[in-house]
């Protein structure tokens, strides 16, 4: 048994506040989640993730492949034994840090050829290949592998990206299927298994997105995620893809933006009607001093900051308003003090959580 | 009002298990006194420090003076205030990293002038001048201004650093009893005031640390320090000079021993008698990947621990030893992410501060 998706109410706008069963845990919805790309949401310790109440936070597949290996970490009972998350993780599936990342990649028909950032070593994903590293991994959802088609991209360059997603697509779910049962944890938990998510493609050609979410509905995923969103389009584009693609989509199974957003998208996007995304902005953001907060976005860097004994965001409750000022946390970004990426990591993700917490109360039934 | 300080117990070999009452905390001795250079001890949020069981936490004069500054510290009520920390806080003179880390430094009979490590710019540190930016941050202990004797030092050299260390004691107490009253928080704790302790130099010459001790022992410190120690000469004469210098120091006042030292040191001067240590040791070790542990030093970049499941230290109870693995930790590291240094740091800390709560506990009378 995969994902269950329990449906507690929908609104009229399409937005919906749910429940995704997954084996490791019951992840309320819609949801943030955080970005762990090498096993940790960086700079912040898995306990303190938990007291923020995130259910579900990324690994990114081509990070751990590369370092510590996925069979390394299929030894060590998968992903969430490895770095002890007992809560709800996804993976990507590689695909998309391969073509950020890596260098000299060679895309064929079969997979993708590429050189580590870390050592220059050569390897390959194929489609079969993403789909074994990320059951070895272990997460509770993994997507099939495709290609994240750049922007922009012309109608002939896009047709030929999304042949190739399709084509891979095909063979990720054909894969996952015949081998599904290889888990590391299945038996540990009563025979539950991996869920896998297709992801809908197709550049900013709005029929070519219909074409490939129509095929990805009938090989019958887990899940649909919609990816290629939020490289470089403005946001008008993301949002038209959006809205044009969630209609295509089963009601009853989870869909999820990959890759998105600021605060005020997720919410917009949520309410919608989609129930997960995932972004590397509030993490990142934080190591860069800058803060989220209620009266928008503070760059903690800045000299107006230096005797401000207010905190970041008066609005906020979490463990960082209530102690610390804005002087303090300036102060630790000009000193280079790595309690400085720490904190701020820790606001900006109770900002993001907090956004999602209301929305899921307005969307109603709180559990 | 400065401390007061309570022997709880006394040992045959000296020991004694006493609270050491300041302005902002009763503290349990004999202690150890994590560092926090600019205002954070790196990689720990404050509330961690806290469940940790630390009682008390350094600054130093020298980075907290250049950066953010000390009359801006003032301004925001104090090094408690601007870093939220409500329990005691001792700050050095500034003399040892003035030696240590600037550039240009230039000693007179008056002070040292010197360029700063972080912009070049030029400065100058008196007796007067420390104990003005040790008021102005506000710490319930500050230090009199002194030279610490490089090592090795003959005995001419010895005599010169020791006769400049006796005026600037002098001269740092003169100006502390004219302005303790001008500490920003005088008047909401209830009139209580800073303490300033007298610093036992000389080198690694026992005379001279005699006559160092006696000449501060008559000018009537609040508390004594043996400074000049590990800067790089043999253990066996460490301990030499501690056991030399204790016994002339008086019984009621506490006695720090600065920047010692390894855990089997700490332990062994807390028996002697030794009230008070402090070390970047298990802190800077820990960002290093050198963990203390039960079984000894483990260093957690080593191969042999990329598949080791067991935690950090088996007979250690910390939160990081609870939840992590040695695999998890060395991943860390080698991906330096930065949640290393965080984890490395708690569970040192934990080391530490254990050894001393035990310590404490078998000297007698826990409270």
């Amino acid at each position: 048994m995969s994902l269950q998706f329990e449906i507690l109410k929908e609104t009229a706008s399409g937005g919906r506040r749910a429940q995704l069963h997954l084996p490791h845990h019951t992840v309320q919805t819609p949801v943030f989640m955080p970005v762990g790309t090498a096993g940790s949401v960086k700079a912040v310790p898995q306990e303190t993730l938990e007291s923020l109440g995130a259910e579900i936070i990324l690994g990114n597949t081509y990070h751990l492949y590369l370092r510590p290996g996925h069979e390394a970490i299929r030894r060590m009972g998968g992903l969430h034994k490895f770095i002890s998350w007992p809560r709800a993780m996804l993976t990507d599936s590689g695909g998309f840090q391969v073509f950020s990342l890596s260098a000299l990649r060679k895309v064929t028909e079969d997979g993708v050829q590429f050189r580590s950032h870390l050592d220059g070593s050569l390897h390959s994903f194929t489609p079969e290949h993403s789909i074994d590293v990320q059951i070895a991994l272990g997460a509770d959802i993994i997507m099939a592998f495709d290609e994240c088609t750049e922007y922009p991209a012309g109608r002939a360059r896009a047709e030929e990206s999304l042949r190739l997603t399709m084509a891979w697509a095909r063979r990720s779910l054909d894969h996952f299927r015949a081998h599904r049962d290889e888990v590391v944890w299945r038996e540990e938990l009563g025979g539950r298994a991996q869920s896998l998510f297709g992801i809908v493609q197709g550049g900013m050609h709005v029929d070519l997105r219909k074409e490939c979410a129509e095929q990805l509905v009938e090989m019958d995923f887990d899940g649909y995620a919609i990816g290629g969103l939020s490289v470089g389009e403005p946001r008008e584009l993301t949002l038209e893809m959006i809205a044009e693609v969630l209609p295509l989509l089963p009601k009853d199974k989870p869909r999820y933006v990959m890759g998105v957003g600021y605060p005020d998208e997720i919410e917009q996007y949520a309410r919608m009607g989609v129930d997960m995304m995932d972004c590397v902005l509030p993490t990142r953001a934080a190591r860069h001093g800058l803060l989220f907060t209620s009266e928008g976005r503070l760059n903690i860097k800045n000299k107006q900051y230096s005797e401000d004994q207010g905190p970041p965001d008066p609005a906020c409750d979490c463990v960082v308003c209530r102690r610390y000022s804005r002087a303090y946390l300036r102060h630790l970004m000009q000193a280079s003090e790595p309690l400085s990426g720490t904190l701020n990591t820790i606001h900006n993700l109770a900002f993001y959580l907090g956004i999602m917490q209301r929305l899921r109360n307005s969307l109603g039934t709180a559990i």
